[in-house]
């Protein structure tokens, strides 16, 4: 298998750290440079049409893409620790907390960011401005909702480490580049949550 | 189990039409009125702090939410036909293609119709015209990534139905409401396969 990833980008952050749980270590890795546009050039563009990373390449040729189906062939091939739930009942729940995760605060918070941060002005072409900011109030929505839900259990979806909480991470160490911190939005719920989180060597970057 | 929904809208629809494909037509169901604003009243937010349909009350009393989670429980209840693939391997890839579906065109075309349709303006707070605008370009891109993969297989994931069919059906028959036609867009394929898909019993509303 080869990974076409790029390091410091947060859906490839999700599988980096799908395989650090895993403890898997030996996937040969290209890296590919989103600033200089490689993601949209012919060669990559063959291996994902629709030009993301990550880009999982099979033994036997095939190429997978969408980090959350990487996870689930990474599942199967993986299964210790589970991560993705071990019945369909739980893979339902664990599914739920992890979509609610993506679209709630992941997704709006990257568009808070590619739309208002003048760094990612190259990669979201045209930026909106009044539209990033309108998301960033509705992160918070999505941020309170984390918080209120993690002052009842310890993890995103219950009473274990799973994707979700990956996802979450993952979506809360992008915002630190627009300089967003769950203790100054009053979420202590979730800073407690992201600091417990930050100490698993899967966190490391 | 009883099933809170919306009959017109198209996250409501994707599991409407997914427990037809399985033949299960006797589900309690509870219509959420999404004009009046039931969803965002204490009653629907108990089921459902995001304040979204579908959700699914199961026998045991807990509220499954998020479209493709509850097709994941009803999935691992009611395995034949089968729709989101047999072993991890298989999974995986249906997965990835129900979500390049989902965030190329379902998700992008949601935006373009909620942030440029005066009926939606009750349901989008603000809404912004240009960026809804400019998400609809983007969506032609996703389609046209549809229609070329369409002209190399008969369904979205390859040779047989699946849920990314489900998912990129509704989102086409979604965007009925901004007139939007596979035909007008010159895109063949994704017409031919359109109407093939409405053909199947599980598609009449």
């Amino acid at each position: 298998m080869k990974l076409y990833t790029s390091s410091r980008a947060p859906n490839p952050r999700r599988v980096d750290m799908f395989l650090a749980e895993k403890g898997v270590h030996d996937i040969a890795r290209v890296e590919v440079d989103l600033n200089a546009g490689q993601h949209r050039e012919p060669a990559f563009l063959a291996r994902n049409p629709l030009a993301r990373v990550p880009v999982l390449e099979l033994d036997d040729g095939r190429f997978l893409a969408e980090s959350r189906a990487i996870c689930t062939y990474l599942e199967a091939l993986y299964p210790e620790p589970n991560l993705m739930g071990r019945d369909g009942e739980e893979r339902a729940f664990i599914e739920m907390a992890d979509r609610q995760v993506e679209f709630s605060v992941f997704a709006i918070g990257a568009n808070y960011i590619r739309h208002t941060h003048p760094g990612l002005a190259a990669l979201e072409q045209p930026q909106f401005p009044d539209f990033g900011k309108s998301q960033g109030e509705k992160m918070l929505h999505g941020m309170r909702w984390l918080d209120g839900r993690l002052a009842a259990q310890p993890f995103i979806a219950g009473e274990r480490f799973t994707i979700a909480d990956i996802t979450a991470f993952c979506a809360v160490e992008f915002l630190r580049l627009v300089k967003f911190k769950p203790t100054d939005a009053g979420l202590a719920h979730l800073a407690g949550w992201r600091d417990r989180i930050a100490e698993r060597p899967s966190a490391a970057m």
